[in-house]
């Protein structure tokens, strides 16, 4: 048996990192980073770093795999997505019959929560159907972007006994509004309710030093969030953000934006 | 200025500790720990092993109070919160001016992640509404049961670029039932839903010693759940738990149980 350890490591802050991921890191004699190309090398980098800082024994291995592009031509999402997965099964499973012994262990950095908008237990379920299953898995929680974004503004992420709504850009309906988290979101989805009585607690690259906050009524910080984002997406790149979308009309939070000093 | 460090611990697993808890840990010379009560001695004596584990200098000084209790005779649920808030803004401030000198930080150790279904955050609110405002205050985000229940049955939250609902089980409505997560259930509201063809990923003290998973189709499982559930509180005298419920005709699980061995 071989067994793969699927461990979050949080979302940009190298001290988000739990006990019980580091003990993890410590077990695995190789480690998986998935490279998704030259804009994200700073991710890399921070995987790389996590190794350095908490890996005690120095003789082990990082093997990083170029991940296999989603072809965004495909029509269907959903099926653009199946034929991505495929592919990358197909890199999993040479990952695991090349790189990893019998009776070893191998980790998976993955960034945040490995339950939150991750496919890589997904793409474990296809390795198997595919014949291959000489492994077993393990899936250490790590700290999601939602919970960096709601410790950085210091909010709940629910109103009092109320429900909380997680979704992509791409999903984000007008329904959603009392109380929801974006993530995944390519182009200000947010910009559509801009004449809705909603407040909007933005956080971009949150947890590294080059964190952005904003918070305040849409309308009024609209588009602040737009221009912070893309001038921080042309200076470094690339860019990932996440936010809150409240409906409040009480205690409405006077608008802020805050970078690291 | 005294400073407050609102400190999420974890779900369950001493090991769900962030390096970021830890360090806040290390800044605090008082700690407040929170005591609701007989039947959950067992979650005041993990935070005191945290404490033990994770503080290396021996010199802080743990407060335990008493939580005053909800009154749940109040008619309306809301009213009744906002009623039990305000008594403990009363506790919270008089620890803040009583146990805490300028300059000092104390910090509260909340139970999984602050930002979710917490009201520490709410309170603190209301003790500087009340005229307290002497004090400053951090969040550090914590694992929460929802992560932990996903990564000890292995599966993602989501479903490929779907969204996620995460309700109580007072909440619980079957528009929700396409995926949701349930928390703060004291009547197994899953039951309502046994006639639809959904599957179930339940958790009980996930992360301790006494966890108890339980997964399958939700009329196969459900009354095995009821059961595990209710021998289980009144062999401790009080029970904790999480469930995920997914509509998913394909790739359904064999159900199974699972304890700790
Ligand atoms: C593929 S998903 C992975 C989410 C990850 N598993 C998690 O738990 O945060 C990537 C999305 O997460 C969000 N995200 C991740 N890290 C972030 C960060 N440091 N700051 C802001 N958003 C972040 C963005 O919405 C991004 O589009
Ligand atoms: C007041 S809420 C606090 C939630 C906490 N902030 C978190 O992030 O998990 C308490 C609810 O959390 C869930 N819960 C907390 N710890 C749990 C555990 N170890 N196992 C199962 N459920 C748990 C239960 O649904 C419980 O009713």
């Amino acid at each position: 048996m071989k067994t793969l350890l699927l461990i979050g490591i949080g979302a940009g802050d190298p001290e988000h990192i739990t006990v019980q991921a580091i003990n993890a890191l410590n077990r695995a004699r190789v480690l998986f980073v998935l490279d998704k190309g030259q804009t994200t090398d700073d991710l890399v980098r921070l995987r790389l770093e996590i190794c350095r800082r908490y890996i005690r024994e120095p003789s082990y291995r990082v093997v990083q795999v170029s991940d296999p592009k989603r072809d965004s031509a495909t029509p269907s999402y959903t099926q653009g997505v199946e034929d991505w997965h495929e592919r990358r099964a197909e890199v999993f499973t040479q990952l695991i019959e090349d790189e990893l012994a019998d009776g070893e262990c191998a980790a998976f950095l993955l960034w945040g929560e490995p339950g939150l908008y991750d496919s890589t237990l997904r793409i474990l379920d296809r390795v198997r159907a595919n014949g291959c299953s000489g492994f077993d898995y393990e899936v250490i929680p790590g700290i999601s972007s939602v919970q960096a974004l709601a410790a950085r503004h210091r909010i709940p992420l629910n109103e009092i006994g109320q429900p909380i709504r997680i979704t992509t850009g791409r999903r984000l309906v007008a329904a959603d509004l009392d109380n929801v988290v974006v993530m995944l979101d390519a182009h200000c989805a947010f910009e559509a309710f801009v004449d809705e009585d909603i407040d909007i607690y933005w956080g971009a690259y949150i947890g590294t030093a080059d964190e952005i906050l904003i918070a305040g009524k849409l309308a009024d910080v609209c588009e602040q969030i737009k221009q912070a984002r893309s001038a921080a997406r042309e200076r470094k790149g690339w860019v990932m953000d996440t936010y809150l979308l409240r409906r409040r009309p009480v205690d409405r939070p006077d608008s802020y934006m805050k970078v690291r000093s």
